[in-house]
């Protein structure tokens, strides 16, 4: 396109999984399988169109408060984002100049790296170890390339591998750009391992951390997430490099009343958390390895075995079968699935589609 | 902040008009004074909250129908973005490398500069004639600049100016770069000017135009707006530069009900050009000289005579009495007021503030 910037014309942009009109299992996107929590159904049918008339708070007032409460920080700490998508490109947009290299960890969420293509910024890509843990010089390694900002996913996606909050205060002590920490997939950690991160909002000021209501609070249709940080690193997000109105009236509204439910979404939290290791065992039965996961997927690495087919082919069988997993064609994803935890039937249908599969 | 990019600490964000939790009146960020229209009410009143588990189509497919249905294009002549302000936005994103000039004129929307700065891009400023009108050379002084995108509002804010159509295709034919036509304002020109612009739009590879739900069509708490030009300006933005999952599933929905149902938003158009020619006699009667604004705003110079108080002394002092005007610390704008039409109650209420502190 004539148009286009010399850098994007190579790009390839960001491609979602599929949101096929009428599957049969939807397991591709890692949205809660649940509905949002009763305290959402209230809000909803409690708006009438007139309070669309207005422009919405240009700093979300109400629904950061609800925010701080819940993480025991003040507003001051919180930005609210049209999804975490918002965040990780303000992030970029405010902290990292262009040609300057953005701190990753390789495999991660493929968006990191267009993002940063878009940005006309180089990676510094840390190889994640085979257990999915974090090398030791991760931080020595991003400080050589002076890179202003790395991004880590903890849980860690594709794989579900959670970095302990000590891993996590080391890098952030060491690396000495800004960390944020996609905690995406956060609310389905078991509470038995109190993995808490909102102290490290307080205790380094280059730390910020991603949260959303897209996964933990069913809203994926709401386009809602935000930021923790330090009042000092949210600020230039926040007066300067957000679109001014980028959290519409409603999407704030049901937002505050999703977080004051937060109990209400954790009880479907732990039944996914049930269904994991449900789901993980089954799958285990099938011939499938599965890392350990605390998020609310499972990366399946597919049997090997003379006859059986590979991990491409069955995520297309599956599909042919109207059950969507997602299946990446990159390096150490080649060979697995990654599977967003349904609720027990859908888990059933898809274990019972793998069993026609690997048996036929 | 340590942390920020350098070009960032200078710059002060933009600052919205003021929404004060309970004003009187409130005539400052050019809302349309009446609700959206049934089809709105109704749509959001059929929602339920189970929509939102899953994540919103990423394309807008249903809504950028209705929108090529109301201008009688096709869907991939439009973009649906996060309010005009993404559009924006993305335009700079997407067409213009940072350290290339941006064309603007001047004054206008403020938001336009700051963009600028944050994507560390000169302008490239060509002033409005005393009239408001478009100087002849405009497009030879930005192409002269090497402008690869250039931004028109029209039309214009904040005088209420409207260029022809046949001015428009001049800019168009002979400016080289991409002609961004902010539109934000277009539904409330008079009929009778026979204004239709979506023609340039299948003429011209580099025009785009902003079009906004948030006047028109009351829907500014819902943060929705839409681009239109050739598929292939429109492509990169679509799949490349825009969020994934840019507009949430509620505002697609409501969107493409507010666009089905035109007819509704458009009884609320003519009212307010009813109210706007009523109050700019009121306002004249006043010893305010208004440009003709096809616009839902006045740009009024206040009167000026020994004693009588300046455009910011009475911009303050309705703000006292509870009554929202904008006032512009600019050239050209700080002996002006610009006001938004209200209903006929609010004007009135209005004009006798504003004869309460001149005769007072």
């Amino acid at each position: 396109m004539k148009y286009e910037r010399p850098h994007l014309r190579g790009l390839a942009g960001y491609v979602p999984g599929a949101q096929p009109n009428a599957p049969s299992v939807k397991l591709n996107t890692n949205e809660n399988p649940y509905p949002p929590s009763n305290a959402v159904f209230l809000k909803l049918a409690s708006l009438s169109a007139d309070i669309l008339q207005r422009y919405p708070d240009p700093l979300a007032q109400q629904f950061r408060a609800a925010a701080a409460r819940l993480h025991n920080l003040s507003p001051d700490h919180v930005i609210a984002t049209n999804g975490g998508d918002e965040l990780l490109r303000l992030a970029l947009a405010t902290y990292l100049d262009p040609g300057a290299p953005l701190g990753v960890l390789t495999p991660s969420y493929r968006l990191y790296s267009v993002l940063a293509a878009m940005h006309d910024a180089p990676l510094a890509a840390v190889p994640l170890e085979s257990d999915w843990s974090l090398p030791a010089d991760t931080a020595d390694r991003w400080n050589a390339s002076a890179a202003p900002l790395a991004i880590v996913t903890n849980p860690h996606a594709p794989s579900g591998t959670l970095l302990s909050v000590a891993g996590l205060d080391r890098l952030a002590r060491t690396f000495k750009g800004v960390l944020l920490i996609d905690e995406a997939y956060i609310d389905f950690v078991d509470p038995g391992l109190c993995h808490r991160t909102s102290e490290l909002v307080r205790e380094y000021p280059n730390v910020l951390l991603l949260r959303t209501l897209s996964k933990g609070y069913s809203l994926a249709g709401l386009r809602l997430a935000y930021g923790l940080g330090e009042p000092d690193l949210i600020a230039p997000m926040l007066f300067k490099t957000k679109d001014s109105y980028n959290v519409d009236t409603i999407s704030q509204l049901i937002g505050a009343a999703a977080l004051d439910d937060a109990r209400g979404a954790a009880s479907t939290w732990e039944a996914v958390r049930g269904s994991r290791s449900h789901l993980a065992r089954a799958l285990a039965t099938l011939g499938f390895e599965c890392h350990p996961s605390q998020a609310n997927f499972l990366l399946a690495k597919a049997p090997i075995g003379e006859g059986l087919p590979s991990a491409e082919t069955l995520y297309r069988a599956l599909m042919a079968r109207g059950v969507y997993v997602r299946w990446f064609d990159e390096d150490r994803l080649r060979d697995k699935l990654r599977i967003s935890v349904g609720t027990p039937e859908e888990n059933a249908h898809l274990v019972r589609a793998l069993e026609l599969e690997l048996i036929a």
